[in-house]
């Protein structure tokens, strides 16, 4: 963006909102709040945009209808909450209705799986391209809410499932090689990124099981630490080498690139939280066997404003920034 | 839209949506649901999309956030809820961050105004149409909530405050001419147009008054009148010349042209509802000032599928159907 960027328009556009004093506010995966004492109401929205987020050439309808509820459940999760009603709105050209039908098919397919119900919406016209927005509504127990800035040094940091698949899919489609997208392994890397399965039970269960911080993997692994290390005011090291990497990514685009897009890939809405150390075995026997959890860092002390080191076979490999992006 | 009107894509997307037992689902103007017993959320979204709900020549980007919260807090104040808390999702061109940072300033505005607290969003690129999208979330009594399906034989139909100024403020926009466009009357008309005040505390006393049927008027007294007709499946008599009209609208367009706006020309945010005719009294003592109403017809009896006539003088001019325009 020209003039402003993305994060100072962000930090512009916290000034005007107002995260009362039982809300959690922006900063957050989601905004949560107790209308009455002993509930907690979770909310969030997001956004996608044709051209941006997604190619109508890439992505079928339905996989569009399952990924714009997909990414607003990976916040509720990654919170601890359970969905929830869903709010869906979308912008279509002339001529798109049944594109746009086909698209509420893949948002009832995952909401009947995940027990979202969608309980209404808005459907306006554009001249521009398609626009899909979700806002997602839905509970956590009180009291036993994931967030950003539960991180405790001495903490051990852990991240459920594999991550670089989405990022792997990216890649084989923006290479657009028929031969590479025909390999089987092509399968499951292309799945990772059109059809992400929101961490909904693991989150459930690591709120259940009094663990107090965590994010969802959106952005890349790298970034995600950041902001749990800014938001905790605390020191990460995150070790590349110990990032549970999808075999397929390996298989189709070699280790070292596989490692690369684990690293800040993005898209993975796998869960990176953090627990105390002796409590390693027991938060990973609890989760269920698609979310294993695997120990990718470590929480090294206090440090005001956040700080995260990667570590490469035990070397510091390179600091992160806001926004990082690149290996 | 080619191929598929949006009244049969609207029906087409409804198969999609789950209105759950404790639901009200789409057929009214927000989503309700009871999380506990004895608390009931209700939820609403709009979306807004340059070129087609606003443009960015006429409208000042502070106007454009009011009117972005209002039309939602508008849908509240149908239901007799209360606000709330607001979820703002903007898609925005490289380029607009302080036109949107505006924006935000004018929904924050009215967000105070109102109670209403902007908890989070999310903003996202677009090469596209700027586009807004406001999630609002509300409470209401249970078992007080005004619905559309509430109107029943022998009830009055009311209107709050009045109509066709919103309409006429557009009008002299769309007309561009710059004489009629600096007489004092047109002040009010394009206020009514760009900063339309929602009607949350006739709504909650409406509810309070033990009212049941009410609806906002965002797309014409006549077309709103017909929804209240088919949800309750009963006939509606509307006469058009009890509508409370604008008189700056009657001394810039006359009383014809006003009066059309009055019925089909939308966007007012007024409040239709129906009650008891014994007790129209002691409504209209109970409501704010700005929300003074109007008897303007009623509800003559039973009609499976709806029915709405029109009158004027006496005579029935014109019966109404669904997406009602023209008078």
């Amino acid at each position: 963006m020209s003039g402003m960027g993305e994060f100072e328009l962000i930090a512009a556009l916290q000034r005007h909102l107002d995260p009362a004093a039982d809300g959690l506010g922006i900063g957050d995966d989601a905004a949560a709040w107790a209308p009455t004492p002993g509930s907690l109401v979770v909310a969030t929205t997001d956004m996608l945009v044709e051209g941006i987020h997604f190619r109508l050439d890439w992505t079928s309808p339905r996989d569009l209808g399952w990924k714009a509820l997909a990414v607003n459940l990976s916040d509720l999760a990654a919170m601890g909450a359970a969905p929830g009603r869903a709010l869906v709105s979308v912008a279509l050209l002339p001529g798109q209705a049944a594109l746009v039908e086909a698209m509420y098919e893949g948002i009832g397919e995952l909401a009947r799986l995940t027990g979202t119900r969608v309980v209404g919406g808005d459907t306006v016209r554009t001249s521009g391209p398609l626009v899909v927005n979700v806002a997602l509504v839905g509970e956590a127990d009180p009291g036993r809410l994931l967030r950003r800035d539960g991180a405790a040094p001495g903490d051990i940091l852990m991240l459920t499932g594999r991550v670089g698949a989405s990022a792997a899919g990216l890649a084989l489609l923006l290479e657009g090689d028929p031969q590479r997208l025909a390999r089987p392994e092509a399968g499951p890397l292309l799945a990772a990124h059109h059809r992400p399965v929101p961490m909904l039970a693991a989150g459930r269960k690591l709120a259940e099981l009094g663990v107090r911080c965590a994010i969802d993997v959106s952005d890349g692994v790298a970034s995600e630490a950041w902001h749990l290390a800014r938001a905790g005011g605390v020191a990460i090291t995150l070790d590349v080498g110990l990032l549970p990497l999808e075999p397929a990514a390996v298989a189709i685009l070699g280790e070292v690139v596989a490692r690369r897009l684990a690293v800040s890939g993005g898209e993975d809405y796998q869960l990176l939280f953090t627990a105390p150390e002796a409590r390693a075995a027991e938060i990973a026997a609890a989760l269920p066997e698609d979310a294993r959890p695997t120990i990718v860092g470590r929480v090294t002390g206090p440090h005001p404003g956040g700080r995260v080191e990667l570590i490469e076979d035990g070397r510091v490999v390179e600091p992160v920034q806001a926004g990082y992006a690149a290996f």
